[in-house]
């Protein structure tokens, strides 16, 4: 019985927010794996903020997503049919699968799931890129130091909850910088956050300076635009910026702002570094060992936003520019 | 016989570009050293980029000059009496002696200088603070390797010719950037840069991709503004930008611009860092001595822009912004 495959293709580049119409849903036939192939069912897909600079057809880290091509987009299913000796059906994998039902691979970049030492979802948050990229980010690129301060943006979303509560482990004060009551109280009281300071009401400069009378050691920039200024602006001596995303400029249909006073940077002797975690990929295991004791000992915690249904993958993807997610977004597919 | 000084006091913070009226000639008697005191009779003030953030009113790596003050000064003199055991009656010094003919001074941050080492401006110029900016910035700062692009902007200024000129010595390519064909020609035939990019004439970020193949390993920025995205939009993998000044900035009579384009930091993994020279006092000295090497042996060139007459200061220290100088910048007293 042939089965039936939905996937998504780039319609067009967007400008601005990505619309319904930069997408076209496609419906078709699932493919037969070659020799050296297998065939993969989706269960969750992630939603990352990246995917909007993958639409943009300037020069990155990857080449971008091509008109016409199923977006890219990381995700973990279960084989059904194999080709690869390296890959068994019911073998769960994490991969750069796509934006579909059905994805037939070549195994490069497909790792596998033990689906009994996590609930699934895991993997694509604390146990997957966002905690790869908080860790690495944090105690490679920043280097805390016990006693310091830790400043990170975006503090109740997939990356920036894990920078604060590694902060945390690492004996330095976290303060995290979120949009909206709710968020702020999740990072303060169920994370253990020092402190949370919500940019929808506060001036975030002031707040800052009030939570971090040392001034900021540690800043991991996940938004950049003014509240990177605000952080900038309070700077201790040789503090580290951490540059791990900018999604309040993603969106932005002209050019993106840079930091005004970046010269802060001289005032401050403070390093900004950029940090991509696919460079760690080596270090991987060893920090998943890390972080799963981490979270045995109650020391780490997660929460995951899931979207049922491949089909809201439009107007879901916008949940990430609007701050509307609580925790890790990824969909639930089939 | 009594002896009369002139003196530039701040009278009123400068909106843009310094002018007249925001400066204030002053004559008077010249006062008495007290005890644990000295007067000194300067020779040679040093003019530098960095006054321009002097005399704003923000927190700065200094406290601002206040107005009514004296201006802040790097300069060169020569004791005339003194009633401190360390400096003696005809003793040369370096010290921040102020814009004026006469300074008196307890001795902090006082230096004495030899006379026949090395003509005396050297001492404000590749010998000075300009040198050891040079200096630590690229090779403690940027840390290149063998091999590498070192880029410089403000090429033929006091800090980028001895930033380019040291790269050499450690084996990199240097690429300079400065404003006009006279400056280019300098940098390129007397001080041996591998390549001179000429701002006024070319587009920066082009000839930045064809005179650095391989990316730019350090960029070392005086001048922020546009060129400084150029350089970012030529980044090696694992670039070190040193971030030394902004003069392209300091007149903004608005909010200082920002790299629009910061986030190539990650895309290529790299770093920006401020440096101050200050910071490396304890090892001036040593840098010393090895600058001085280096000039006698051919490998290190500077030249200096002597302007005759204290009075003229507030025209000339706008040959800075202007880019008119043609090397260190530098007054002549009396």
């Amino acid at each position: 019985m042939a089965l039936t495959n939905h996937k998504f293709l780039l319609a067009a580049r967007p400008v601005g927010m990505p619309k319904h119409t930069d997408w076209t849903y496609v419906e078709g036939p699932v493919g037969e794996p070659k020799e050296g192939e297998f065939l993969v069912r989706m269960l969750y897909i992630s939603l990352d903020p990246a995917m909007r600079g993958w639409i943009n057809d300037v020069r990155s880290y990857v080449p971008p997503v091509g008109i016409g091509e199923v977006m890219r987009a990381l995700g973990i299913g279960i084989v059904t049919a194999s080709r690869n000796p390296r890959f068994q059906v019911d073998d769960h994998v994490f991969g750069p699968f796509g934006m579909q039902e059905y994805a037939i691979s070549d195994g490069q970049r497909v790792n596998k799931l033990d689906p009994k030492a996590a609930p699934l979802p895991k993997y694509l948050s604390v146990l997957g890129m966002p905690g790869m990229t908080a860790y690495f980010g944090l105690l490679d690129t920043g280097q805390p130091k016990s006693g310091e301060t830790v400043v990170v943006s975006a503090a109740a979303g997939a990356v920036g909850a894990v920078v604060g509560q590694i902060a945390k482990i690492q004996g330095c004060r976290a303060v995290g910088i979120a949009g909206g009551a709710d968020k702020c109280r999740y990072i303060e009281h169920d994370l253990g956050f020092d402190a949370a300071i919500d940019y929808k009401s506060e001036d975030v400069r002031a707040s800052l300076q009030k939570h971090c009378p040392d001034g900021i050691h540690v800043y991991f920039d996940n938004v950049g635009g003014t509240i990177l200024e605000a952080a900038l602006a309070n700077l201790a001596r040789g503090a580290r910026i951490v540059i791990c995303g900018a999604i309040s400029q993603y969106n932005n249909t002209g050019a993106m702002t840079g930091p005004r006073n970046y010269m802060s940077l001289l005032v401050n002797r403070s390093a900004m570094k950029g940090m991509l975690v696919f460079d760690y990929a080596d270090r991987f295991a060893q920090a998943g060992e890390q972080m799963a004791a981490w979270i045995a000992a109650g020391k780490l915690k997660s929460r995951e936003h899931i979207v049922e249904g491949l089909a809201t993958f439009p107007e879901t993807l916008l949940k990430l520019f609007t701050g509307e997610n609580q925790g890790k977004l990824m969909l639930k597919v089939g």
